[in-house]
């Protein structure tokens, strides 16, 4: 095999023979010398491709091998182009339904256009970058909680009953019964807390049958979540969390600066993020906004907008945390606030207008568990190896769980949840 | 709150006042002195516990914050022991059903015993080091692939069709349809190649609903997957992972001394993996073991065994790769070798008798996947979006699949690959 040159080492091989292999971007006629931009990986080469060379039926989105002359050219791409001596085709194509050279391709099509042809929108470049921010997040996530001495685990997504309550839950046929799909790792990260690792985080799938199809939700996700042992209340987690933001923001601004750049997208620098409880949210909200609806015991959408707008404005923070949600509204592992109630010791993280994260302190005690879970009208008897944790003494912990699809989709200012999504579901889409 | 001394830095605080927190491993009362072994998650510390001091009920798996001096005491575990001053029980626990400080407790239980009551058996220290050593393959796997040019990528689990064909697939009630529960990222991944990243991998969740209990299969696993383009034939796939799985050994082997030292565990060294052609390796089973049947095509179970006692005899080496299987035991998107049908650019990484890794070219031309496909008798139309990927120019690529668990019941000699998952899910478990 020839050794291969990227596009993005082009630069530094000017003057030398190279060897490149990609898909073809784009071919340009410009009466008798022919431009062909070809892409690969790390980014995009200008190969000019002489009279002499027959391109055959080679076209855009074809695989080709280029053999040819690196030179300088001030008015290439990155400053250097190749003079093709050899075109070899490796794989023919065929018309693509849009054109993937065209710079607002994304912005001309239709989103379900996009999406119906994924494996080809996915080579549009603007598309194809939130993957790559996707990639940077996900390693900034588990090398920030490495640091602080979390474990890596992984936990079962098939299981007798859904940890979230309620009946947004998908059931799968298991053999001669019924099993269904994790609505979060809750239960089992807060297991492996109690099995003496005390701080753990998984990436990992979560389902939720949500019925509305909305910019923000989908039916699989991926969920980022940590959980840890030995904290006081939510605000040792809270802590832990505000440096992963911080960690995640920092990696994203220092490896996808160019992403950064050509979406014109700024990542908020932060020292601390402020604090809300959910009481003054409604005043302000009631004050400023003359808003009191959809505020029994949580935030309604339109109570994040506007709570977030009010953040920006007086307290030019992009990111508000809201603590102290009602009882009611928190699912039933969720420690209440015993000198507040019905106040737990819950909190969201809001940013740019949209809850990216729900998380708080668990209750520990088992008996106070169940009689957490009994006054839902949930039968602990589902749960029975959930339990038994508890009942063998439980360090107290909280934890928090995000969406990396909604946290692409707020920090990249994208339209829909979907484009964070490669391959996103919802009631409607199940392929590809 | 008083900064918590882990029990693994004891050693370096000898002389000062600490505070630690944990659960209580085991209390003995030697007439007059009680010692006291608490556990967190950085291992064991001693504490002695002055007879005016009164622990009530506090016993086994209490969580427990202690204050106390440390001492040096060269009969203690780590040259260092607490004297405890306070002794504040934070956690009650009733007794296990097992004992969790007998170090045989993981041997003199049965595993049903000890998967039934996982929430308790994970705190057994041997049964938890599995886990420590799989967060560790988890980091060296992503680590080594993103210095090779590697991007991470998620991908669905809720499919509309398996990609290993077969009948072993999971239905799930998905609205007013039926979805399915992936086998394999395999259709994904390669659509991602094909988007341009040209090199994937993926950490996720697959899902085959095998109806046979054995050793070494779930129903659930975890499988570490990569896919590259541009290569020239299955053989580059095996280079990346022969460095891959060179780098996993080396940091299990740095990162994991203690916990291989404590399983009397040896991690082999390897310059190059040999490799046998599946018709080489039939003549050596005829001919050195006298098998002949269960080799129609690929290796059974029996096969695999005989041709790593082969390997290891001869050819000094516990890992083996066996190339060229046929084709009508691969799945339709394997790449035929032109050359010498029935054999296809396949292969199998065998560790200590058993398969590993399943990898291999792919095929890439559209006309020819389609031929492959219909000659399964499979319907190309549920494979749509996959299929257009290749009608728009797919590079000549491969990829491989391993399942964490088994890499980690064969690396650490585990009897059931059950103890290499936190929350094992088979044909009769589906809980905790």
């Amino acid at each position: 095999m020839k050794t291969r040159a990227l596009a993005s080492e082009l630069a530094g091989l000017g003057g030398q023979e190279v060897h490149l292999e990609g898909w073809v971007h784009r071919v340009r006629d410009l009466g008798g010398v022919r431009f062909m931009v070809l892409r690969d990986r790390s980014g995009q080469a200008q190969i000019v491709v002489p009279g002499e060379i027959s391109l055959g039926a080679v076209n855009c989105e074809w695989v080709v091998a280029v053999d040819g002359h690196c030179r300088h050219e001030s008015r290439a791409p990155a400053g250097v182009e190749v003079l093709a001596r050899r075109v070899v085709p490796i794989c023919k194509a065929e018309q693509p339904p849009f054109d993937l050279f065209d710079p607002h391709a994304a912005t001309r099509n239709r989103l379900d256009t996009l999406l119906e042809h994924r494996a080809l929108s996915l080579r549009l470049p603007d598309a194809q970058d939130v993957f790559r921010v996707q990639a940077v997040v996900l390693r900034a996530f588990r090398k920030y909680l490495r640091a602080q001495g979390f474990t890596e685990i992984l936990t079962p997504k098939l299981v007798l009953a859904g940890a979230e309550g309620g009946s947004a839950i998908f059931e799968v046929r298991y053999f001669e019964r019924s099993a269904y799909l994790a609505q979060s790792p809750q239960f089992y990260k807060q297991m492996m807390v109690g099995s003496g690792l005390e701080r753990v985080f998984e990436v990992g799938h979560v389902y939720r049958a949500e019925k509305s199809e909305t910019s923000r939700h989908l039916t699989e996700y991926v969920s980022l979540d940590f959980e840890m042992a030995f904290v006081e209340s939510e605000q040792d987690v809270m802590a832990v969390h505000t440096g992963l933001i911080a960690a995640i923001f920092a990696a994203v601004k220092e490896q996808c600066s160019e992403v950064l750049r050509k979406r014109r997208v700024e990542i908020p620098d932060f020292a601390e993020i402020p604090q809300v409880s959910f009481s003054e949210a409604r005043r302000i909200l009631s004050e400023q906004f003359s808003k009191t609806d959809g505020l029994n015991g949580d935030l309604d959408t339109e109570g994040e907008q506007l709570i977030c707008e009010w953040a920006a404005r007086e307290l030019a923070s992009e990111l508000l945390y809201v603590t102290g949600y009602h009882i009611e509204k928190r699912p039933f592992y969720t420690m209440p606030n015993a000198e507040a109630p019905p106040q737990t010791r819950s909190f969201d993280l809001l940013f740019r207008g949209v809850e990216i994260t729900t998380g708080g302190q668990r209750i520990h005690d088992h008996d106070q568990l169940v009689a957490s879970i009994r006054s839902r009208s949930l039968e602990p008897g589902h749960f029975e190896g959930y339990f038994e944790a508890f009942e063998h003494g439980m360090p107290p912990h909280g934890g928090m769980g995000m969406g990396i699809e909604r946290l692409l989709k707020q920090m990249l200012h994208l339209d829909n949840i979907r484009e964070a999504c490669a391959f996103p579901r919802d009631r409607h889409r199940l392929s590809p």
